[in-house]
């Protein structure tokens, strides 16, 4: 039974540092160039404060997935690594929230604050960073499962428990 | 000690449900009125889905805040409340997260993107939208302290549990 744990939750930790790697290095490398009245310009994440704070943030967590995955010791600091995956939990729904309403100004636009959707200026980028963010959105909702699951076990008082 | 935990538990809940009704009600109630080339153009949040989210996540949660307050068993559902206020930090990261990216590019405004800070145009709808910000920022630290709290003495092998 807590083999059975044990490869369930080493899995769901493989998929998660896929789709936080995988997030990563598609919103980083997303870009599109577009001319308007003559002026090329350029977009990238790095145009955004928002998105910017999503690829950082992304790169911590794939770091930090990483090292949960290698470490030899961590049934021994399942404590502490709960702890630590209920941080980055927060951190990945905060950069996912944040990202996600940004890209939809860019898609639909504000009429009310006069914003224009740039999309129709720019369709890969939006492809690319909507692909980032999906798959970023798996991440987070791993994360979370991961989370229940080793509360679960921590907190019942029938299971042993196991991280 | 246990009465000591209780009755500081009890205040940053008391603070926590404070802290989301203020920004609950600022945020809802925010609003100014601009002239533009002689149209005439009102600000509030329903002008933006993001700020929408924030109101009504912030609603949820000071309803929670006030049940979890007056539940009169809460000792007995101390696991239950413990997943509970794990996902209501999680909501109030979320909705925070996205007000502050909107609200970000409505003081600041975004130049690859094309969109124009409009607090020039509307200040106070800005500082009232700023204000039920930073009253949302302290909710959500009090949210994750007592998260903390509870997953300490939930795990600490040391001392007893207590909600």
């Amino acid at each position: 039974m807590t083999k059975i744990k044990g490869v369930i939750t080493f899995v769901l930790r493989l998929v998660a540092l896929a789709a936080t790697i995988v997030s990563t290095i598609v919103m980083g490398t997303a870009h599109d160039s577009a001319s308007v009245l003559g002026i090329k310009f350029e977009a990238k994440f790095t145009d955004s404060p928002s998105f910017k704070y999503y690829v950082i943030i992304y790169s911590i967590v794939s770091f930090y997935s990483l090292v949960v995955l290698l470490l030899p010791f961590k049934k021994l600091l399942w404590r502490f690594t709960l702890v630590l995956d209920m941080m980055m939990t927060l951190l990945l729904t905060s950069a996912l929230a944040a990202a996600l309403a940004i890209a939809y100004v860019g898609k639909k636009g504000n009429s009310h604050a006069g914003w224009l959707a740039i999309c129709d200026q720019v369709p890969k980028f939006c492809d690319e960073t909507s692909g980032a963010l999906a798959v970023g959105f798996v991440a987070a909702i791993i994360y979370l499962v991961l989370l229940l699951y080793s509360l679960h076990a921590a907190l019942s008082p029938i299971f042993p428990v196991s991280s």
